[in-house]
């Protein structure tokens, strides 16, 4: 069966939302717009069942959409939008380098030293910075961020974070992606340095792509090894949460409200699948700024 | 039911596997190692259907596998090791800048063209560039592959490269994902150059890590929106095969290769899954070199 739901939120606090999704046997593909409104009163009952409806859209910006299910004030002001989600320490949050690419931002060669020029190269489309002295191209590409949905006693674990964005809010234990590692160790990397919990990946769970930023959040679902957790460096609270209790109201991204609701969905249907989506924000107007 | 397999390979040519892998209602996993060994002799046989067999092993790192199949000669040796897929020019495969991450190779500050010391930043555990003069952090993080498989009567679509790494070799339409698209719409755009082929999403198929070399591939099953392709500015040739006749001596990467094993398994089976695994290639020993 298809289904369509689409969120529309903003970056700073999801207010109405709209989504579009497609199911199928073992996967789902989800769409979600988030575009700054006014209103901010929050709801929480998108998280315990979102509204769905039938339709044959595809979920692909190249296509068109035909149905959409509305369901206003569903998100809280709170919920930040992506950016450093951890992973690394606070110093690194402090000087937050890891950003979403824009080539005019890189003035200098990191290989050689030399200025760069930001143009097109040859058979490309993309500005990017270009190396006067060697030659070379800084490319910049989207990071992913690895984290770990799990499950314990009918509940999933989050912490609270202890460092900035999104200071004092909660989050699913996930952070960047190294080399070197794939994504499920790092995963369960995040996991033990964010919540001193040992666990077992058990599937992919969600691929939630969010252009705008570049980032792409891989969740995994995951079971603990040992019934043990307690607060990493970069977080000030580890908790189990019961489904009902999750603090929807003070999550930290929107990457993680949207996985907690595809789990809770799952959780009813009695059946958990793998779902990809993506997240689209949308750049503040400028008249917004002016309120 | 659960299944192990595991491949062993070399990062230039694979020569035995043994595959690790478990699935389930919706997905599988899959791990792969490649290490070099010494014959080289192709074999289709594996292609047209991997061995498999019960495990209750895990597919992580973290845990100990318990049962292997080998199936030895399965790997070309013309199949290369993944760098620089595609989706940029032949002018930025020239200078081959987008490489797996090595700290130690930023010599300069990307933003104030400061010199860059080599050290683990307070709270972490890698080596960074860290700028001199203004303090700042280049962080390195994998890069995402991003990929068509594309079903047409029966036949999937592949690419001949007309560029370096891996000229002359066929591949899936992949390429390295952009800042601004979702994966899904890097690889219709990935499609578009090297195939012009206009594609529609069916539904995400795999998501295959190769720490080694800080890269992920995500390939999705497609389907064409209009029967036309020819070859994009990086491809001599594109070309329908049927499942029977694809070019497993002469594919570029391994991951190409293990997704078309992965496809050809599914549709013997019947069904589709998601595949999540790594391909866990290896440094070729100083004594192998010396060969």
């Amino acid at each position: 069966m298809l289904k369509a739901i689409q969120i529309l939120g903003s970056s700073s606090g999801f207010v109405s939302h709209h989504w579009k999704r497609h199911t199928s046997a073992g996967f789902s593909f989800v769409a979600i717009s988030i575009k700054p409104l006014s209103s901010t009163s929050p709801s929480r009952s998108c998280l315990r069942g979102v509204a769905t409806t039938s339709t044959s859209s595809s979920f692909l910006p190249m296509s068109s959409s035909t149905s959409r299910t509305h369901c206003s004030s569903v998100f809280p002001s709170s919920v930040r939008s992506e950016s450093n989600p951890g992973g690394t320490s606070s110093s690194s949050s402090s000087v937050a380098v890891q950003s979403a690419g824009n080539a005019r931002k890189i003035n200098f060669c990191q290989w050689c030293g030399g200025a760069t020029k930001h143009e097109i190269p040859d058979g490309e489309e993309k500005i990017r910075a270009i190396c006067t002295v060697c030659g070379k191209i800084a490319y910049q590409n989207p990071k992913m961020v690895v984290g770990c949905l799990i499950e314990h006693d009918n509940k999933v674990l989050l912490c609270k974070r202890k460092i900035q964005p999104s200071y004092d809010l909660w989050t699913l234990p996930a952070g960047y992606m190294e080399i070197g590692e794939s994504a499920a160790e790092g995963a369960i990397r995040e996991t033990w340095e964010e919540a001193n919990a040992e666990v077992e990946v058990i599937s992919p769970f969600a691929q939630l792509d969010i252009p705008l930023i570049g980032q792409t959040y891989i969740i995994f679902l995951a079971k603990l090894k040992k019934p043990n957790f307690s607060p990493g460096p970069e977080s000030s609270e580890c908790q189990l949460f019961a489904l009902d209790d999750i603090p929807i109201n003070s999550l930290a991204f929107s990457s993680m409200l949207v996985s907690l609701n595809l789990y809770v969905e799952d959780v009813k249907a009695g059946r958990f699948k793998f779902h990809y989506g993506t997240i689209n924000k949308r750049r503040k107007p400028v008249f917004e700024s002016l309120n």
